[in-house]
């Protein structure tokens, strides 16, 4: 089972403040390049794995969507996405990715936004995800890079000319990463872009976009403390189409 | 036109005495993870670009192609395959890849090492090569990883506990990149990994393999000062396939 630490008090609470949660889709920085990566919804069945406290889950049914499941581990989590959202057509429930299993054929779209790096087995995901998708369904999801992941003391650093900068280390070597991040010891598993990519083609996926997030000009000029995102990707973003079975 | 950096005498001197100039394919870590990302070369046509001394020419056609044009830059570098050749099926030629121009549909396989990170328009490139390539052909190739060449200072630091570390800044911002190797000033082109792969995509390809390099056990275990290699990755290899017409 994936570590449940959406639901310790610390992490919730300090979680629960960050603009993305309180400000939804505008308070996240690589939305409108989500937005540009996803197919259009109208009609679409989707499942949002990971899906927090809904956001993405409503602004799909809003979009056009006719159905979306959202899931997500933790209890916090789909409590709060349930008494946020007014609409049969949107279902919340509690799974753990590690394990979970979706009907054959049954998704036109699989989202995920900034989970899959909890998630230790990503060819099982990958192949389950296939596998509900329709053929020419599209799984979209963002996870953080390998770049920002990898090292064993990921944080800013300066280099000689006081610029800040990124460390990288143990990029090749895959598997658990311990940060603290509202709390101490948040679990999550490295792998290199290459698994990553190599991952969902060896399931039957094309790879239809890589984006790594940058801010725009505009952005950086509203925001300026997202310029050191120019410095190193934060978040990977990949879109995939089914177009082969398995 | 590229920067002709190899016809530098300072740095054909220096660029000569490399392991994989000495020792050819051997001499090159990366090389059996090259031949298991290759497609079966019997019968194939095929071109290599930046070919160097000959060594992957050579080797492609010891394999079974029946032809195969290597094209460099370099007067030096041509001067020494041709030398290094008694094939007639092997043609060596002076060639700018800013600027080349091969015939539509007459190629199996385009094959390029460590040559893409100096050409400045990789879009124009890649579009010349999807052409010059017949429907189901394979484009092959490596470049410096992008974490190797973003940074300002690009060279080994220490972290808080003494491990070797990479800088990285400057990811999001392509361009050129100025460095010291061999001689001053060697003059190369900084792309994002979004960029490389969105960029073979758009022009028709499918991504079949994206691969960075890493060196196995029995590799450090043979040659110790590999290790460091797994703390970031120096190189991206990547296979794709022309799938779509454009």
């Amino acid at each position: 089972m994936a570590q449940n630490i959406y639901d310790n008090p610390d992490f919730f609470s300090g979680y629960s403040q960050l603009p993305r949660q309180v400000h939804g889709l505008d308070g996240a920085p690589e939305w409108p390049i989500i937005r540009a990566m996803l197919p259009a919804l109208i009609g679409k069945r989707v499942s949002d794995l990971g899906c927090g406290f809904g956001w993405v889950s409503r602004w799909m049914r809003a979009q056009g969507a006719v159905s979306v499941l959202g899931l997500d581990l933790s209890e916090n989590m789909i409590a709060r996405a349930k008494a946020d959202t007014q609409d049969p057509a949107i279902e919340y429930r509690i799974a753990d990715l590690e394990t979970l299993e979706l009907p054959a054929a049954a998704f036109d779209i699989v989202f995920s936004a900034l989970t899959f790096h909890y998630i230790k087995d990503f060819q099982r995901l990958t192949r389950m995800i296939h596998k509900t998708l329709v053929f020419g369904g599209d799984l979209v999801f963002t996870i953080e890079h390998p770049i920002f992941m990898a090292a064993a003391h990921p944080h800013w650093i300066a280099d000689e000319d006081g610029r800040k900068t990124w460390p990288v280390n143990g990029y090749s070597v895959e598997g658990e990463r311990h940060t603290d991040w509202f709390t101490k010891g948040v679990l999550k598993y490295h792998r290199t872009l290459g698994t990553t990519l190599n991952t969902l083609i060896a399931a039957g996926f094309k790879l239809h976009r890589v984006e790594e997030f940058a801010p725009t000009r505009e952005q950086i000029e509203h925001s300026p403390e997202l310029a050191e995102e120019l410095e190193r990707p934060m978040m990977l973003l990949v879109s995939a189409r089914k177009t082969e079975s398995r």
